[in-house]
């Protein structure tokens, strides 16, 4: 049963009540009466903050890509090995990410039924991230550091599929951390980049 | 524009319309009389073969999924080492999933819309193929060709987590064909495999 903390600002506290309404009944069928109601606000209120459903739903992926963002940001500027900032940043993609999977979820899989002026905003936004992950591989693979037999933009895509796909396994309760999972994830691709 | 092609038998133009439509528009805006209509066939006639629209998607993926597993099959059944088994595994559920790209879309997008016995189904033979994927993992763990300080079961969900998200980038006109694609995820995966 979703459920939202009272105690957090409106603006948030209605996109926690919209991220877990579409998590747990989808996108389409949830009514931004239900949503306001498990807020705890007016539709006035509301609407004060959002144009409308589908712009919660924009918010609730363009607020985890911002924080994303500003964490790649941190790792890339750091002044160490191009490896061990790529293994930084896969990890960490890994680990924001199990601990935001309900916006990460819903914004995965709902995120095609957005108008299409929305739909091409958080593609570039998405587009803009994944091609800064991407210069990392593409650095190392110039410093010959990572193998450059491989498309920087094809081992990106892999890598961050599964990261797409670890709320269809990832357990609360389960063996494995969030931290160790995102070791494992960035050991694997790290393995992947190393010259023969 | 969605079309199929009318030569081939109505069970299999039915699935083909409702891909088709299910990729282009989106699973729940999806009518039967749409599907039936393009499918060019009555009502009645769907009915003799699929008891709904839920029904479709189900058999869709099955589809998909038994051939997948039929190909798995003949690779394990293979008298050659588990790394080339494994690889040969990995390169293939690349290139059936690009050459069905519709069908695989349709079904991972849509797939938590089925009703809980049909979504259970579905799971339950998902899981099979799975875990039939990660045995061959796990025997080349055990024989020492790879690595042992990873998990099999996280090895194996990253693996397909760029398996499912092939349909967000592959193009049919891009640099990279499907054999290449599948080439390179065996060896990103083979790599990552590799003993210290």
């Amino acid at each position: 049963m979703a459920q939202v903390d009272m105690a957090v600002p409106v603006q948030e506290r209605l996109l926690a009540a919209a991220s877990s309404l579409f998590a747990e009944r989808g996108f389409a069928p949830t009514s931004v009466q239900e949503i306001v109601e498990l807020a705890g606000v007016t539709k006035g209120a509301m609407y004060h903050y959002y144009s409308s459903k589908d712009d919660l739903l924009q918010q609730i992926y363009t607020r985890l890509l911002n924080l994303q963002s500003e964490r790649l940001d941190a790792v890339v500027a750091r002044d160490v090995s191009v490896d061990l900032r790529l293994s930084d940043a896969a990890a960490d993609v890994v680990v924001t990410t199990l601990e935001h999977l309900d916006d990460a979820m819903v914004s995965w899989r709902s995120m095609h039924m957005l108008p299409p002026d929305r739909l091409a905003q958080v593609r570039a936004d998405r587009r803009r991230y994944h091609e800064r992950f991407r210069a990392l591989i593409e650095q190392g693979q110039s410093e010959g550091v990572f193998r450059g037999d491989v498309s920087a933009d094809l081992v990106t895509h892999q890598f961050f599929g599964g990261v797409h796909h670890l709320g269809s396994w990832y357990r609360v309760d389960g063996e494995l951390t969030p931290v160790a999972i995102g070791a494992a994830f960035a050991e694997l691709l790290l393995r992947g980049l190393q010259p023969s």
